[in-house]
């Protein structure tokens, strides 16, 4: 039988695994805002996060309510913690597909990017969806495959950041100045949105044995390894 | 008498500080290597950011341990619930700083800024110290003064961030592709900086009452307001 703690934390996990496909589905209709230049997608994805704001503030009471009355230990603890953190993780998740949202505004009716990379930004906003849903299915049964797929999806996104900022810095670009700064920040929005995938598998990894191989933050430098320096 | 678990607690709060003025440390190294193109500072900065990282993780570690023996309720609890936040946005700070740093180092031995944005990088590079050193203040005692101060620098960096995304984004811009994206990202680098300094005092407001008027992160939509949308 389940504790009242082990409860709480299921339902914790699922309100996080929800954060994670919320952050998924607003980075999916901004995507498609910015393929197919459409403002009410990318003002649609604006007054969704509303909800995932108000969603992270529920769970992030629930996380605090949770260590105040069941002062949990060892991986318990960390648990909760993973939970605190990784609400940051997911809100900041849906942030950058509201970054990308908010491009696509800008622009419109204009595209904001060249046909040339509409199939790349295609692939990486299918990158994003996947790495949402699979942070959200670790988050719930810890899934190694996921967890895995995660770290080749996010080698995936960083390959496609890499390549589309070495075609807007060479000197073969023909689009001008603001659409070469627009695609630089759209690449990173995606790149760092993939980041924030990793660091949540890596923050449920941490909680079951206190160590992680994954690094939480991989721009933020780490002595233990990973990708940082 | 000060309780153990106070104690304990002011510690914690020392080593919070300590994180904040090590990444506004990184910050002014990388600033002088962006505005003297000095790539042995740009190195310095990469390899100092490796203690922050470790300082980090003992912050952590003693966050958990703080939580396990001591059980701490109400704004107790809050206070060490921020600290675990804290340590990501300090964190996150001295990564911002290494990107500068990576900048300055791809670019090496050139500029990464044109001339004429030479005297704004210096006073973002001012103002970034700043804001990293009244966030370590704030979080050792609450100053109220600090703690708006931290207001008004992030407003000023986000009015000069501004000021050079219009410049590049113009069509007077004349130092082509390259050097404009770097800019934007120089630009948003600093601005972010500022914004997790925001995030601490949000983060401090809120260990003392439960609520906070500061949004943790600007840029991350809120309903209950702040600058986000």
């Amino acid at each position: 039988m389940r504790t009242e703690f082990h409860q709480q934390l299921d339902a914790l996990n699922a309100d996080l695994a929800r954060m994670c496909e919320m952050a998924g589905e607003a980075m999916q209709r901004a995507t498609l805002g910015l393929l197919t230049v459409d403002l009410e997608a990318a003002e649609q994805v604006l007054t969704d996060l509303e909800s995932l704001a108000r969603l992270r503030r529920d769970v992030d009471h629930a996380a605090l309510s949770v260590l105040a009355r069941q002062a949990p230990v060892a991986s318990d603890l960390r648990a909760v913690v993973a939970a605190v953190h990784i609400t940051s993780d997911a809100a900041r998740m849906g942030g950058l597909a509201a970054h990308v949202a908010r491009i696509v505004r800008r622009r419109h009716p204009q595209s904001a990017i060249p046909d040339d990379v509409v199939g790349q930004f295609s692939e990486m906003g299918s990158l994003a969806v996947d790495l949402a849903d699979d942070a959200a299915s670790v988050i719930v049964d810890g899934d190694p495959v996921r967890a895995s797929r995660i770290r080749d999806d996010d080698e995936a996104m960083n390959e496609m950041h890499r390549r589309l900022f070495g075609a807007v810095m060479s000197p073969e670009w023909t689009h001008g100045v603001p659409a070469a700064v627009d695609l630089v920040l759209l690449g990173r929005f995606y790149e760092r949105f993939a980041d924030h995938a990793v660091a949540i598998a890596a923050r449920v990894l941490f909680r079951s044995t206190g160590r992680t191989s994954l690094d939480p933050d991989p721009e933020i430098p780490n002595p233990q390894g990973g990708r940082a320096g």
